[in-house]
């Protein structure tokens, strides 16, 4: 399975037109350039292929990212001769480095005597297609692990040893962590207390040298290919078996807290009362979903709870919003996934579970969907609102003190929404469901093997709160 | 009637956490600079006033243009001393400057001189609120005019001097033009031949010293205010009175040409034939568009011939995407239009004439038109793709050689799309028209008094030609 | 006198090696937009003429700046067919604007009203051409006027309304202020309290719309060409004649302060112990200093106080390091001003004087100035460092207790330089002058006509103070 | 040897005065992005250590570069709790990685394989520190070297296996090249034909994996730190013996270039006409040149020349304009040098080889030198020119015919400029030598034990050409 390049082609104005207010004339490559590894303009047709060659290496090479590649009006229509073309070779498949043996030596020795280990995986694992190698390290040496959001799937989320339903306590009193292309950024509280405790030792394992220190000053820094450097480890622990004690203390901790954290959850989900809350729609959504289905995700509590239930068993198979949490990408991310999995994999589910407030950003997608018949399942987990709305009723109260310009606060959107008729629009299959049979039977028909694309409206509490946490910190940024 | 600035308020991450992985770190000022006029983070809560002050004073004085202020997390929650507060007045409204005499009496003279003389209203007219002076100039010297997309309405497109409907003629015979804040870019072909006379001699009338001699050198240049600016020239014509005499030649070449453009448009308009062109479909909106509505615009055909078929009768009543071209404005653009028109003028409407592929990138904005129950009206003029799609049929046959992926043209988009269930999918009206007589019906229904928000989808022939052109560079750009 | 662009020309590698490494490659454009009004690259050789007309045209139209135009180093040698380069002719001169009447009757009566009025002349005013205009304004209504330090010469620093050596006093006390092309920044404390009356009424007039406003709320903005604005301004009061009376309390406080200072100045430059004062340096200096020179400086203290003492009668005749503070400019600007000097007026001299710390960081350029033979006397202020050195005993005992890289202060540079010797080894004079009478010879030799370029170096007390301030805020930014 | 950081620490305005027009207000950290690998300002006083702690770890992680770390003026006077600043401890060293195994097989086979192998050792190689790894492969292996100029004396220039002599017949014929830290661009020809073998296989060695494949596609890429990855090499070596013969055709071939090669420039260096031209120069230079010196390069032909004459027997003892060929940098490198070299190893020399014209960007600096009494030895090898000036007598022909702005050309410096008296000025020695026995005299007065700083004025032949090459192409770009 070879690494996918992101390219994005741009088209620009004449460039004998620059500087005279041609259509659309703007510095574009340097506009790109904060946002992309590579930006750049071919200075001819001629040097199109290597700089295409350029942007899809840097893309790939090294830590992954976005390229950025602008080619001026003219060449559309602009010929060439054939023979004064500088073609290229696609480039080799990325270079693959490992950790140098000392670092490899530190580290799993520091993993043989933590008391608390935790793994951390993140998307970089899942990018340096390390699965199976994590995954044995994870059985070979009993230790537990928590996926970040888009580390999700590298090992399986039913995995015995995830303790992704006891994060926080996992993070908190773990005394050795070994991150596997996990950032500290704000998505791991920047690996400070009071979020983990002040001695814990970081064993960091990633491909960006700049990377590593970030926040923290680590135990030991393994740099490289993170599937190479895994496999060092192991090596380690094969020449020297090793096991963590399953019976430790530390597990007896941390599954009781996943125990009750569970069983939290699954009062929630349990819950008769109407509208449904979060976690009774994640649940039934759970039940149902195709272990090798692809799940995008975006919205704030949506994103969050659902990333609690919603299991990921394949690697890869989880796009949210990320590190930048930019609203608006489900439905691109949807399409672009969909795209990729017909291909590989026909039968291919892609499941994107948008809040009402993400899926207003692009939902006018689904007619792309629609186009081209692709095999997307879209869920509107609707509350009327970003963080909380209102239901109808309050709706109607509110207006009889002003019109809505003036009286609805900034975090409500319009009660009843039929976001199920943007997708009858376009041909799809609309469901608005507010009860968890009504979900059951419109998940089931949306899985049927020849539905079209389909939309389910899931009405749930404007209100609907959270689980409680321990702490009061634990709110706030809650990955 | 004072100037609006347009300030965007952005939110970025805390400044204690930057260069730390925050949540949504990026350097937005240094990002927004290419983009804003004035581009500014206050340094602490207490120089919040200062900075917005700054950024409203740059977007309204000299050429307007947005700025950008950016407001760290951290501020939101943040506690000041009312006291260590910089509270600064608003601004004085705009400077206003005049340009020097010598070159009012050198552009007099020369419109004097003019054989074939031509006004250009732009937007910097509009902008500058110079309707009242520019209609009394037309009036008084009887000169033809031709306003820019955004120039539209400055004076009245039905004003019988306002020679739209014979743009190419006039731009290319013209031997005296000025330019009313229209700048001489790719919308006016950059002032240079074969669009316009080797030797037209151009007087240029701007508010920006910089603009002035783009592309051509001009005869004579007025830099200042332009409403003060035509004052100026007014008097010039008060002072010794001069009219161009409305039986020369060039307003009979003029007049003819109109006539038979006219004709020809008239000509299409009036076919029977189903499904509609646009010609027809614009005619019957033109017929019921109250005199005081707001049009908002955006698509490729959609836009170009609607400009020239829907009339403005008041200045600054046009939004549309403009020099930039860019799509996915329209829909905000009519609800910061219906914003602004519903405290100042209950009752006047916004019509925001979509095609359906502009229509499909902020399309969702629907929910907000629905929720704030604005006054518009979108019409979407649907031809299944950009400037061509196919019909059902053909889309049918299409997919007997594969799939939509592979087979459907990047042009085309899904026939039958039915835009209008986009809107009652959040409680607005819809409609579906196909006939002439529909097309009526559902444009009095949504211009009602009691009408609720509203989009017409009108189903044009996927392939309608344009009006054909004398010049084969006239297809090309043709605003 | 027409306006002097200001267009740098760079070079950058050529473009078929973009992304390749090329020798010097880097996106100069882009790098420096933040630097210039106008930055871009010609598409082509054809399109070179138009890009540097833009360029010219840019730089001088407006607020003037620099551009910068780059040339890939292909073009160098590249040949092209004549007849398709798009020859364009220069610009028309600068457009000029007017103030609007209301704005210009309400400054009028302003001044008219002023009890303690007070007019800054600024750099835009020299850069207007607007020195007639100004001195008629403040003859005709007798008002005392403070140029700020590249303003200075636009009216005689020797008028008898210059009240630059009261300036504290004038800026402080002042209730109306005209600033003709002069910003509110830090060299004129921002038009902040306590460096102002809080109530005090600035009236701006300036060629560049965004700078009005700024930082203050002015009693009234008069946007426009400075030369055109004021033209207006004496209009009104020579239709309505008035003058400020001679004998006001302000201009009694203001005589009185000019007075004490010039005391307080004339007895530090009296002093005749060695080595000199600054005063006694710049009191000599300006004794033998010819009315038409062009004063060019740089430095700390040097500029500071030498702007103070040596006086400007012609304008656009002194270049200092200005609201950058840039050091390093002196020698560069000197060189400039003597090539224009040259031609336009044989026989005028350029006097530049230099910190000794400022003239380290281009001090080279003398080997510049030596090749072409220019009209230029270098002054090198010598204090042994910024702001303040040692003596050489000092230095010695300093090295007593340390080598040099550990004992000497930052701030020190070497004692006994022989800056003279810099000259002389490019074959220029150079002169190391100790004492007064030894600094009026070596000024009297460099300035006979058959001199060749020199270099006076002026020993100085390196821990010279500088006249003591009525108030401790005074000084930390002194202009 | 610890790798060493570059970090620039600049000084910004006070940020409550931003937007303001403080004293040098500008976006510095915005400024610095295209420049640097980490440019960011503190947010405040307490996160200072953390943010320069990021700008050293950026500086030294990975593929090395400069960093910027801007401090807010108002920093420098404010006061901080030291309980609430957040220490932060100096990062590990950087993390060290090597290639896969598979990747080291397959170089170590081509390799071995080859008819016509080479090794190009960059400067990479020397911030790797890798230089007794890349001796024991060149020496075990019998492989002949070539250093780029910043790679030079990672191996000693005087090794018999170094083709530097030889070095466009080395690179045209090779058929397996080895890159060590070394990049393919312009310096060497890009790896593209003619200067290359169209297949020509290269195996590169670097630390930077986007570097890896750029512009041509190698054999084999070996991403990882250079030291650990030829260790990994020599592993292979170690384990199967192996090494190239050296009575190969390609060693006679390459011996018979570099014999005549020297010869050509040993006749040139034994040349006894007046003025010398650069090869006397340098071979005397060489001659007395201490083996630890470190040597300092800057300008056009003395940059080149210099480089194939002056040896380096230590790593990271040679620093020149490199890649960016950046003139002005010599007097710093110079300096900085001189710092490190003082407290690591006293008696150590640095040796200056500047052009005159690159000595005119920075000569200022030997006020630095003589202020901190560094142990400095500058050339000054001065031609009167850029690539060529003219002799005395010819210049004042020149002058017969116009002043000296008009007829000197561009390219032409003053003839007898006394550069040596710039030295002198500062308390120095100079020396102005215009004969070999001259040159010899003085370098060896400078090399004395209790010798000042010196500079030694070289006079040469103005229009002194350089070898003649084999192509014509070998004189465009010559590194």
């Amino acid at each position: 399975m070879s690494k996918r390049p992101l390219v994005v082609i741009g088209g620009s104005s004449e460039r004998s037109q620059e500087t005279m207010g041609a259509f659309q004339e703007f510095p574009q490559v340097e506009a790109c350039r904060l946002y992309s590894k590579f930006s750049a303009q071919p200075s001819s047709i001629e040097a199109i292929p290597s700089i295409i060659e350029k942007a899809v290496r840097s893309s790939i090479y090294g830590r992954p990212g976005a390229c950025y590649v602008d080619i001026p009006a003219e060449f559309v229509n602009l010929e060439a001769n054939v023979n004064s073309i500088k073609y290229v070779e696609c480039c080799l498949p990325p270079p693959v480095s490992m950790a140098e043996m000392s670092a490899v030596f530190t580290a799993a020795s520091l993993i043989r005597n933590a008391k608390q280990p935790l793994l951390i995986i993140g998307k970089g694992a899942a990018y340096a297609q390390a699965e199976e190698e994590i995954r044995k390290l994870v059985e070979r040496c009993k230790l537990p692990f928590l996926p970040t959001p888009m580390g999700k799937g590298v090992v399986p989320d039913s995995h015995p040893n995830c303790v992704a339903a006891a994060r926080s306590k996992a993070l908190q009193f773990a005394d050795v962590i070994v991150l596997f292309g996990a950032r500290l950024n704000w998505i791991l509280h920047f690996g400070l207390p009071p979020r983990y405790r002040p001695d814990v030792k970081f064993i960091q394992v990633d491909i960006c040298a700049e990377e590593l220190g970030n926040n923290v000053k680590p135990a030991v820094t393994l740099l490289g290919d993170i599937k190479a450097v895994i496999r060092q480890l192991l090596e380690q622990f094969i020449k020297a078996p090793w096991q963590y004690p399953p019976e430790s203390n530390w597990w007896k901790t941390l599954r009781e807290k996943m125990k009750s954290n569970k069983a939290s959850s699954q009062e929630l989900a349990s819950k008769k009362s109407l509208p449904m809350n979060y976690y009774t729609v994640f649940y039934h959504v759970q039940e149902q979903l195709p272990r090798d289905c692809i799940v995008v995700s975006e919205g704030a509590n949506t994103m969050d709870i659902g990333r609690t239930v919603l299991q990921n068993y394949l690697p890869r198979h989880r796009l949210d919003a990320g590190t930048f949490g930019t609203m608006g990408v489900g439905l691109g991310f949807a399409i672009a996934a969909a795209m990729v999995a017909k291909d590989r994999n026909p039968g291919q589910r892609v499941i994107c579970v948008e809040g009402d407030s993400a899926f207003g950003f692009s939902g006018m997608e689904v007619e792309t969907i629609c186009r081209y018949n692709l095999p997307i399942i879209l869920l509107v987990v609707n509350n009327n609102g970003i963080y909380q709305g209102v239901d109808r009723d309050s709706w109607k109260e509110m207006l009889k003190f002003g019109d809505a310009t003036t009286m609805v606060p900034p975090m409500c959107l319009l009660p009843n929404a039929h976001y199920e008729q943007v997708m009858t629009a376009f041909g799809g299959k609309g469901y608005l469901v507010q009860t968890p049979e009504e979900l059951q039977e419109s998940l089931k028909q949306s899985l049927m093997e020849t539905a079209k694309p389909s939309l389910i409206n899931i009405i749930i509490e404007p209100q609907g709160a959270r689980k409680s946490q321990d702490f009061h910190w634990l709110t706030r940024s809650n990955m």
